[in-house]
């Protein structure tokens, strides 16, 4: 029985608006910039750092990055928000049914069996689309933005789980909204998920 | 709208299972064997063979290989098999809507927007379990002979297609059987291609 949904997605996907929309429906939290929220009150850092910072892994930027940041017990600012990113999640999830985006929340769940870990990708230039509808145009073109957050995502996933993001053993249900469309996708989510009876 | 659905599936996962229950509650044909069958009567070759050699890339076994049953315009079977193959696909789905069951379909028939493709992975010991189910006991270990499949469905793949077998970009949906079972992703993949009303 599915109590909690994990979403991971390439940026631009609609994974964020397809969370909200689940938990709409089931009635439930959707755990996402609240997430950023508690992170910053754990730990300190502001929102915004803590956006940007724990999308990078800490050995980007080599051997200089390493020293950069680091307390007195050797943690770097990207480990202490691991840290207390894995506080929050686990605590919030012990306290009842909920979505959780991002933050790699599929791997530090993963002892919970009621736990529906999803993946949502899309084609670049459906993407590409999106976030400039989203966010806006910048210097930078949409799809270099995207292939630069992907990367980071990856690398960050990567750095503190070892496991491969968005390789399909790692979801129990991955998602191309580009071609089923943000609507279809929640609804495939919610089938998996058993429905609002189930879940509560 | 979805008319074809191909399935694409790792060795134990339950996707022809799931193929044929998708097809018979649209009430629309599954090839599976039928596809071998039609492939054995374009090329000549065993039934038995095809389903054999088709699994194997053509460079498998390295220079000797490559000289194997190679005809007059310097084709080996494998190749043989392949144009086969391609051509009952491309016939078949032009026929109508359908339920097509591995053979790079999903490659083979990229051109089509009304195509819905989708993988079927499960744990290893999920497979394993399951094969000896289906296919009873051998003197190789349930776990090696579904790794050993997989790998040449991979290189199949890799060889005739370029692209990567199983990663997500490739598919609109994935599926874990072994997490969601066999019933529940049947229900998913029927909400995804929209229902009988829609695929007719």
């Amino acid at each position: 029985m599915t109590k909690i949904i994990t979403i991971s997605r390439q940026f631009g996907s609609g994974g964020r608006t397809i969370g909200k929309r689940i938990a709409e429906r089931l009635g439930i939290p959707c755990y996402d910039k609240a997430l950023v929220e508690k992170i910053a009150g754990e730990t300190g850092f502001s929102e915004d750092y803590i956006t940007e910072a724990s999308e990078y892994a800490p050995n980007i930027g080599g051997f200089a990055y390493s020293f950069l940041g680091r307390d007195v017990e050797g943690l770097s600012n990207a480990d202490r928000i691991w840290f207390a990113e894995r506080r929050v999640i686990l605590s919030l999830a012990a306290q009842g049914p909920c979505v959780i985006v991002g933050r790699c929340a599929d791997y530090l769940l993963r002892d919970r069996e009621d736990c529906l870990n999803v993946f949502i990708h899309a084609p670049k230039d459906f993407r590409a689309r999106r976030i400039v509808q989203q966010y806006g145009e910048t210097a930078v073109k949409p799809q270099k933005r995207l292939e630069e957050k992907d990367r980071k995502r990856a690398l960050n996933y990567k750095y503190f789980t070892d496991q491969e993001w968005g390789k399909t053993d790692n979801y129990h249900l991955c998602l191309d909204s580009g071609y089923l469309g943000i609507d279809k996708a929640t609804e495939i989510i919610l089938c998996a998920a058993g429905g609002a009876d189930d879940i509560q």
